[in-house]
């Protein structure tokens, strides 16, 4: 019998932030090398990359790549492009052209049938403030079609339109979008390679100013499953993908997707039989996934815009550590991931890491 | 409240193997830098190090690291040495003593009632032979006392002491030994910092030629753990520690003790909430230990002298591969973690994996 090798790949990975920092951490294992796109004194991944190379040099690293793959959307888009012409790009291009404007990727699920919050594309500022008059009775979300996450360029308007009128003069595309009166937040941590699709168990997340503050779980969805599956199929997709839900009774609605590896999938590193990270690394590189099994409780805490670790930290669970150069205010500098009993267990060790990190409590 | 700060330690490894390089793998999510005292171009520790010593600057890394350990007790003794002497060694230099020479091991065990199996200690080889045939009526191990591990300078005698007699000439101390007709072999994996003690459920062993194949568990012994227990405390051990047994009926004999990280070990990467290596780290670091648990079925099984590495190993687990330099016959060039339903499910798997490796079966 004839058997393929698991040969000896050199990857490249887009971005030299935590993303690819863990991907690599979670892909030594294997017989391959790791090139990172970045900046070699300052990013986590190019810390422990093979080899870390500047942002002139991507030809010269793609060229010496068997695959490129990226750690975040936002990165050097000469480099995409270099890449998906060279056919080393997993997940494809289209995944990230997506993400460059939010009004895509919105049309593209509505286009779609998948369900996502009523919302109206608007050419300008003037626009979007009509629209949200008129649709929305001035009570809405309004979104900055370009350059979002992390809750950047989004206003979330109630009675206070009046603080907003700066958006008018504002020239760029805009979202404007029904505001979610949501019970919760939820996402999902899907993989999708050639032959197979596999997903963890969903979570509930707390954000706090568009930013992941925690995250636990189990929690169970149908829907959720059926949307990725669907979802990643629709997209020809490769790779883990994380896909951010609005959960109102029993309806769920798309806030948003990220085709990457994805912050609230970072339990998996602890709480499942493989992580995320490495069933990206296996996706891409045309391997067999792993079988997935999420059988704890499970929880996670982002470290933002501190560099606080009180050894304390270590009774309630796992710190990971980015190393990255500086602290800013709401940065991701690290995170801590909790194992639980149940989920009431998960909750209280939560509390505990957060009140251990931010004494004084966070401010984002 | 005050709280110590997880501080950015400067660890450095003595020795440059696979077991640094897991030891690195897991520590690198803390804030710490990791030095290790290997050959920069060969070793597998040195290639995920954030700096790499050369043996002659063993004072070098020694005075710029926090803490030292050691991944492997037969490395450059002067650094062992300088390491004690400037108060930064864990585990301490008495358990690498006793590592020098096996009579000095079996005499501490055996002088504090740890149970072993029955031994003399023989000057010359002359008198090893003397001894076997007296005492032992020719059937019995001979072992030269120095630098032995992986099966190197064990003699095996049962009815062909003839094929022996060279034995007389050599010069070295022996340790002569009778032969254990065990029913399996096992091994304990533990870890003590100062104020914890902790254990992994022990395994299943099969060694070949004196290597270690393939190991599995869960296997539930008290008595290990109670040795462990004891023998840690006895020896102020800070660190993780394998203890190797021979089981016969209800009783258990300690073939061998290995003052750190052990092969036996592994499977904790997957199969326990927190790994050995990670356990070791927060042990000399004077962090609080990890809550273990081992709520699986696992195996796992050794890649020996070949780099065949078809992909469908990972249908039946996750691949370590080490990247060592070059493949040599009873080289440890990686491992195989498995999960299984249970023993049945980890045995088949464990089948499955030696074929696809050795397809034409192993030679030791």
């Amino acid at each position: 019998m004839y058997s393929q090798p698991l040969s000896k790949l050199k990857i490249g990975i887009l971005g030299g932030g935590q993303l690819g920092w863990m991907m690599i951490l979670e892909g030594k294992k294997y017989p391959f090398e790791f090139y990172v796109l970045g900046d070699k004194e300052k990013d986590p991944a190019c810390k422990i990359a093979d080899k870390c190379f500047s942002e002139e040099e991507y030809k010269q690293m793609i060229d010496s790549s068997d695959i490129i793959t990226y750690e975040f959307e936002h990165v050097n888009e000469n480099a995409l492009e270099y890449a998906e012409e060279k056919e080393k790009l997993l997940p494809r291009i289209n995944n990230v052209e997506l993400k460059r404007e939010r009004y895509k990727e919105k049309e593209f699920l509505r286009d779609n049938s998948f369900p996502v919050p009523r919302f109206y594309v608007a050419e300008d500022g003037d626009e979007a403030l009509k629209i949200l008059k008129e649709e929305f009775n001035n009570e809405g979300v309004i979104k900055t079609s370009k350059g979002g996450y992390d809750g950047k360029g989004q206003y979330f308007i109630h009675n206070d339109v009046d603080k907003y009128q700066f958006i008018k003069d504002m020239k760029c595309k805009f979202v404007v979008e029904e505001f979610v009166n949501y019970d919760f937040e939820a996402s999902i941590i899907a993989v999708r390679s050639k032959n197979e699709f596999k997903y963890y168990t969903p979570s509930y997340n707390y954000n706090e100013k568009g930013i992941l503050v925690y995250n636990y779980g189990p929690y169970y969805n149908d829907k959720m499953i059926e949307i990725a599956d669907n979802l990643t199929r629709r997209l020809d997709y490769v790779g883990t993908i994380g896909i951010e839900f609005f959960v109102r009774k029993n309806q769920v609605l798309i806030n948003e997707i990220a085709p990457r590896v994805h912050n609230t999938g970072h339990y998996t590193l602890d709480a499942a039989s493989i992580s995320q990270f490495e069933e990206h690394i296996r996706a891409i590189s045309g391997l067999p996934l792993g079988s997935i099994s999420v059988s704890k409780f499970f929880g996670m805490v982002n470290i933002l815009g501190t560099d606080n670790l009180p050894k304390e930290l270590l009774n309630y669970g796992k710190v990971y550590w980015y190393g990255k150069n500086e602290v800013r205010k709401r940065r991701k500098m690290g995170h801590v991931n909790i194992i639980g009993n149940d989920l009431e267990d998960v909750k209280q060790k939560i509390d505990n890491v957060i009140k251990l990190i931010y004494p004084q409590g966070y401010s984002l």
